[in-house]
């Protein structure tokens, strides 16, 4: 196989993103219902789009800033800023087109559910197809070029060029990490502000149900769904995706360069693998599609799970082939137990599903005994759930240490000879990375059954706040409803994944340094490296503590504006007169973009300060973020979503059932558990990774600070 | 100088007992006041009484069941078993001797307190030394007796016999460990379960005060503050004096062993220097003790304060004047650096005890914050609470970084021609379990200061269920409140010396195995020890999950308990029957007991079980529980001090005071930071101590496993 094959990657991005035109236009083309719908949904267009804006006005110069520090540096140079720039503009404009389509598939969905949940799972899914689509292609548009322009086709057998070309395509993926940070966070921090604002003062206060029209900030809640749980989740799943096909690659082209592989066939081969495996994933997804239809009546779930599962088992047979084809051509290894690796990481991520699912749905016992300890207040809820966040870590994290051993073990036994400096870790560790390509290969199908969520949510607002009957709110509901479990597996996926990934990225790391600084070695005896340790594993407390402070500041803001506009504008009650939903809008918008600046600085910052005093420190420091970080986002997830489900089983009846002491304290559990799982959680698996793929970007420079001393 | 002279250590640890006799007679001595007083003093003694004897019961079973496999264990042996016995027992006894006096302080402070604060200050504070020299003086002579006997009086120059000799001193250690570790999480789940209960029903659904005679859970809940607070804390600060004393010793000796130190002269000082420092607080301790006294309308704050700084200094002149001589009888060498080590520690630890008197008193805006968060109810309180907590951690962990490095860099410039091998580390670290010692080198006092608080709240709850005039209840409560200031300095010394001790150890543990496995090496690119940092980093977070899991039950059924009496007794809201004081007594002994089994078994067990598998992965496993455990304990222990201050803060009349809808906000969040701040996040620490030792003690079963691979 020679490098050339790599092009099928851009062919198959190409057909992705013709396909997820094709599919946008067919939700644009559906009938967006009434007057009043449409209306209301333009509303949401214009919150969400304005919110885009501003964000990406602040990321440009957050970008340029960069890129200009990075252009002027010169061991990281102009092409690397350039990389970086494109690995930003390609994540913003896929969110862009994500939250484009979405914010009109709402009122096309509800118009949809008039009729049957058919019709409306059909419309919500193809939008977040659309979006899944466009973040897959984008991302692997973007890096397969990169890497076919400056990796791939080069003197395989000079390694500084390799190193000095593959570092600069790592500037895409931290301009993919940096404005996912970002997104995640600034979504995260509006979506929360408006939803809790809106929850406070209009539910429980002024006794008005959701998405009721009179609630001032009814537009910035739906808006809110829209700029957090789409495009946030886009720009995040870009970056996952980017790094979980980079880390490989780039363990490839670190070790390969270094001789570490057997000969010049495995050399190529590994390189280009992540590439094609990816690139079949987008065609795998877009099979997927065929097979999500329901019925009148028939089950939403397992319309999901048949193309997720159909996905999945094509990707499965398609990446057994390709090593199976692998290991035809080469004599003194055995590329086919790199699949073993593969394997690992998806039964992990499957496992860790499940386990999520355990710990949050409302059909097992941890979220039952959170609502039963609401029959004694608000400080058990509290309790009982940050205690079953804090359990729920223990199974996944020693199932992503065995999937880190499995995955490691099959690695090695694929290249037995390859065993020749670093005890033998560069095949293992290219296994690892395999692994974590392997699980987000079919990112955009699992996008598509992730962001109809919110869609339907939205269709959901839409039906209330035009007046819909009920029927239509029921239908959308359960869409909804479904939606919420089909995420865990996806979230499983996510986790382990990026916790593969981060460490593939940091042995690469590791490797790098160790090949350019004399005498470089990480030892848990070093000093430094331990107080890099502590540090590293401070930061997702402290990132946590700042996006926490920023939702509690944002929704603070919102609840004085709602009760104002109570207070102030007459008749809004009696359906007299419209309350303001702009200015909540602007406060939304307002708060999240001036909150999201400082921790997504620190995560950008702090990596680079430490790296530029003591590398090895840093080695340190990204060891301890991974940890917790990893720890960080199962824990604030879980314990978010089983108090979420917790509230909504109590609502069906349980323990006294709405309105009932219970559910008051259950409500504050869920209030709580809004920042854990939709703000401070799901950004922590890019903290992660963004620490981790700045910290090798900017090697370069370490390195030469540390050969200048 | 020779080993002889560390036969100052158990001569000053009698002093410190002859004292504590002393200073628990004249506390006897007192009046205990009315017959009624006295009345509810017994019941709490027996209380207090019947909970330890249970809980040493338990305990014994335990501690025998670890003695029979180490007395087996051939590479063990019973010398070992013995030493862990004794470490198990002193503890204990210390916590038994505290306990028995605190009991029965506690009404004769209430009496004192009728006639002045000074008085009451006085009894409580003579209580609280007395358990303060007892957990010295124990813990000082068992330490250092087996020292004498082992290994100071052996030939130093073989490293085999040293090696053996230290590693059986090792288990007096793993005892204490062992001990408090079930002594805290039991103590802290009894006095939560009591406290909480007491609380739910007694104070928010019934409307009667705090410690209401007609509370059935009354007695419990003074009880739990004996057990929990008095017992638990002594076993806490057993644990971790004898570490911090150990750690350098051990380092000294596998160091010393192998060669390291530049000659004899250093290291026979090196070995005796650590139960030397520790052997000049005990008396420097007993010193502070005549400094703290207070007129009437004194500022109780300074008395207290005056005491340990007064110690504190003539400590650490001493501390000086033990480097200077070493100084004078070595030629290339300059131990006088490592008193920069010590001061390396004393500032970090006395700026984070600043840092978390910030955090968690009145004065400071995070309180305010926090109080202020009220005002939109018991969510957002949760909300800031844990920002604030998570915040919290920032400068604590930074310091002790900084702490770490800093105290390792003047030992490295003490011994400039140690730096044989692991790059220098043996005297650099050397000087960071110096640190350690210095900082903990004044416990006796320092338990003084803390251990006096709970006496001053039972005598408060004394005279409340015995009627005395509010003035009295005023004094006690005011001796109370400055308990919980004063005893903020205690906990940063606590958290950042059991940093300092555990990467003392820690390296130990590295250098042991290091020189005994051939190419033992904890590089951070090898995937096992990546597994092993992720499940040990895991550990707080479980053991989190479990204890507060554990108080949340307790809780439950004692608020179940609670309810029924007030149900089923008649007439004991008009005085007119007692409550049965002694079921809730017994909810709270059984269910503390069976819920401190599993934590405490799992803490013991899987750092064992790992150990076997694969060593290395052990040395990636207690990194990662060292990270994530200063954090949890740092986390948890200032987000439940915030909580609770800031509820007292608007008790004192802010957003409008007791009763007010803030108020009950602020009591949610107090109520969740009950278990964060007196169960899990004290167990922390001690859980960190307690793997580390216990993998140092279990080496030699895991260096015979993997020679016999």
């Amino acid at each position: 196989m020679t490098t050339a094959v790599a092009w099928m990657a851009p062919i198959c991005a190409l057909v992705g993103i013709l396909v997820a035109v094709n599919l946008g236009r067919s939700v644009l083309k559906a009938d967006p219902g009434s007057e009043k719908m449409n209306s209301i949904s333009i509303k949401i267009q214009q919150g969400a789009q304005a919110f885009l804006m501003s964000e990406y006005k602040l990321l440009i110069i957050f970008m340029a800033v960069v890129a200009i520090i990075m252009a002027i540096v010169p061991v990281l140079g102009p092409l690397m800023a350039l990389a970086f720039v494109t690995g930003g503009v390609l994540s913003a404009a896929a969110g862009y087109v994500g939250m484009y389509v979405a914010t009109r598939a709402n009122t096309r969905t509800a118009h949809a559910a008039e009729e049957s949940v058919a019709k409306a799972l059909n419309i919500s899914f193809k939008s977040g197809l659309t979006m899944g689509l466009c973040v897959a292609s984008f991302a692997l548009m973007g890096l397969s070029l990169w890497l076919l322009l400056l990796v791939f086709g080069i003197d395989l057998s000079l390694p500084e060029l390799i190193h000095e070309r593959i570092d600069i395509v790592e500037g895409f993926a931290t301009g993919a990490s940096a404005v996912a940070l970002f997104a995640r966070v600034g979504g995260g921090i509006y979506t929360k502000a408006a939803d809790v604002g809106a929850d406070l003062v209009g539910k429980v206060e002024a006794g008005i149900p959701e998405d009721d029209p009179r609630n001032p900030a009814t537009i910035a809640d739906n808006v809110g769904d829209n700029v957090g749980d789409v495009a946030g989740m886009g720009a995040d799943l870009f970056e996952s995706y980017t790094g979980s096909i980079l880390a490989p690659t780039i363990l490839a082209a670190t070790f390969g360069a270094l001789g570490y592989f057997n000969g010049q066939i495995d050399f190529v081969w590994a390189l280009v693998t992540p590439v094609i495996i990816a690139a079949c994933g987008i065609i795998t997804s877009i099979i997927g599609l065929f097979a999500v239809r329901t019925k009148e009546g028939g089950e939403l779930h397992k319309a999901l799970n048949r193309g997720t599962y159909l996905a999945a088992g094509i990707e499965i047979v398609i990446i057994f082939v390709i090593f199976y084809i692998w290991n035809t051509q080469t004599f003194d290894c055995q590329p086919l137990f790199l699949f073993g690796s593969v394997i690992c990481g998806l039964v992990a991520g499957l496992a860790i599903g499940k386990i999520t699912e355990y710990f949050c749905s409302d059909a097992y016992k941890p979220v039952h005994k959170i609502a039963e300890s609401a029959e004694t207040g608000a400080a058990t809820v509290i309790i009982e759930g940050i205690g079953t966040g804090m359990l729920s870590t223990i199974a996944p994290i020693i199932l992503v240490s065995l999937a880190i051993i499995g995955a490691f073990t099959f690695g090695n036994m694929a290249f037995p000879n390859a065993n020749v400096e670093f005890g033998g870790i560069a095949a293992g560790l290219f296994g690892v990375g395999l692994a974590a390509t392997g699980m987000l290969s079919n990112t955009a199908i699992t996008i598509g059954v992730d962001a109809y969520g919110p869609v339907a949510d939205n269709a959901g607002g839409i039906a209330e706040m035009a007046g819909l009957p009920e029927e239509v709110r029921d239908r959308t509901d359960a869409l909804d409803a479904v939606g919420n479990t089909t995420a865990a597996i996806a979230k499983g996926f996510a986790i382990s994944s990026a916790g593969l990934a981060a460490i593939s990225l940091f042995v690469s790391f590791q490797a790098t340094m160790h090949a350019q600084i004399p005498g470089f070695e990480l030892t848990l005896t070093d000093p430094l490296i331990v107080a890099g340790i502590f540090i590293g594993a401070m930061m997702p407390f402290m990132f946590a503590a700042l996006t926490m402070g920023a939702v509690s500041r944002a929704a603070h803001a919102m609840v004085e504006e709602v009760r104002r506009q109570f207070r102030e504008i007459p008749g809004i009650m009696e359906y007299e007169n419209e309350p303001e939903y702009d200015k909540c809008v602007a406060i939304s918008t307002n708060s999240a973009l001036r909150e999201m600046m400082l921790p997504g600085i620190l995560a950008v910052v702090v990596p680079i300060i430490i790296g530029c005093l003591n590398p090895a420190m840093l080695g340190g420091f990204l060891a301890g973020a991974v940890a917790t970080g990893m720890l960080m986002a199962i824990f604030m997830s879980n314990a978010g979503g089983a108090w979420d489900n917790a509230k909504k089983y109590i609502e069906k009846g349980a323990h006294g059932g709405k309105g009932s002491d219970a559910h008051k304290a259950a409500v504050v559990g869920d209030t709580v558990g809004d920042p854990f799982k939709d703000t401070s959680g799901p950004s922590m698996n890019i903290l992660i990774n963004l620490m981790t793929i700045i910290s090798l970007t900017f090697s370069p420079l370490f390195i030469m600070i540390q050969t200048m001393l």
